[in-house]
């Protein structure tokens, strides 16, 4: 069991002094197991693999085990950041240009890590076309080479569903075709389709998809377009 | 006992297509555990714990391991790319430009990875300043953040030394002071310098650091002065 504890990122909770004690960073996910604290998606991960083996998301043979360490890695270094871009420019913008800028500057003095500081001031502004461009790149890259892979394996990792396939799934695989419809995702990317359909429709996916969506409603908007 | 085979990046021996066949990335360093080939230093080194878990360098505790995990992480995607920016300038350069230009585009085709490509034609054009100067602040953010941590704990991930360690080292902590003696380590960050010394004495570094250093004696430039 688990209690899930929602960060409120539209009032900037994750700045905020009671989380940056738990979390320096001041980032979620965070996750607290019994008084100990672990934070990035891919550490917490691999962690409730040490700790919860019983139903493993983690291949138990080494070769299983790297190939879904590499993937995780492929989309930590190169996928996340890109599509983060995108739903920055397209969402957080939005957030970052309602507050005044006396305000937003203080919002700005207490985020911990200068690179997101950076990043928050950047979606004020808007994300330059060139930086855009590139990240879109990237994306390409990255669904092309997960077309390939899902040619040669069910999963990602191999025969196996990993917290690779998951990894890929919430960074990029499940809302890749809204967010960029022009990329024609269902016919260059037939395997990746069929693939995240399969990912959607596994218990646990469904469960977590179930829950409450609690983004502001004018910001739904993975197009790009408000509704 | 392992044989290590040298891949001669002078004459670009990565990109060619016995090694290519290999490692379809065109990268080094690549594992061949009996004929399974496992790539990116970091899947690497937690294959060899999970094959080879007699002498460990990853904490048997899940906390542990997630606190070595953290610190790879961030070494992977927050130091090693700026001191490589940093390396490339500097030697990686000194190669590119030395070839002649219908030569130079002949080897450009042959490299997998389009973002390898980019940074070969970056080193034999210049990495700007504006992204030297980024690089450069990424590498102080970075050893201020490890000497913290070593005021706290003997070593990266708490009280054992673990991959953590040896990742730094050798992306970053070995020769920081040769590449950016304005930074004044030695004062900024005395914890990181007594730490350096303690990961060099090492027997298994030891044994590491005495193997030939077969890079060219003209690129021998850890702080970018030919000698």
């Amino acid at each position: 069991m688990f209690e899930s504890v929602y960060v409120d990122l539209h009032k900037f909770e994750q700045h905020e002094p009671w989380f940056v004690a738990i979390n320096p960073e001041g980032q979620v996910p965070v996750l607290n197991h019994n008084g100990v604290i672990i934070t990035h998606t891919t550490v917490i991960n691999e962690y409730l693999e040490d700790v919860f083996p019983e139903i493993p998301l983690r291949p138990r043979d080494p070769v299983g085990a790297a190939r879904m360490r590499y993937w995780n890695k492929f989309v930590d270094e190169h996928v996340m950041n890109y599509v983060s871009m995108h739903g920055w420019h397209r969402m957080v913008g939005i957030i970052a240009r309602k507050i005044e800028s006396g305000e937003f500057e203080k919002l700005m003095e207490r985020i911990p890590l200068p690179d997101q500081r950076k990043k928050w001031r950047t979606a004020r502004s808007g994300f330059s076309d060139a930086d855009l461009a590139h990240a879109t790149e990237k994306i390409l890259y990255a669904v092309d080479k997960v077309e390939r892979q899902l040619q040669r394996t069910r999963w990602l990792a191999g025969d196996d569903y990993t917290l690779a396939d998951i990894n890929f799934y919430s960074m990029c695989g499940m809302m890749v075709e809204r967010m960029f419809p022009e990329m024609q995702i269902a016919k260059r990317c037939p395997r990746l389709v069929e693939w995240r359909e399969r990912v959607t429709a596994r218990p646990g996916m469904a469960t977590a998809l179930a829950q409450e969506d609690r983004t502001e409603p004018g910001l739904r908007t993975w197009s790009g377009h408000a509704r």
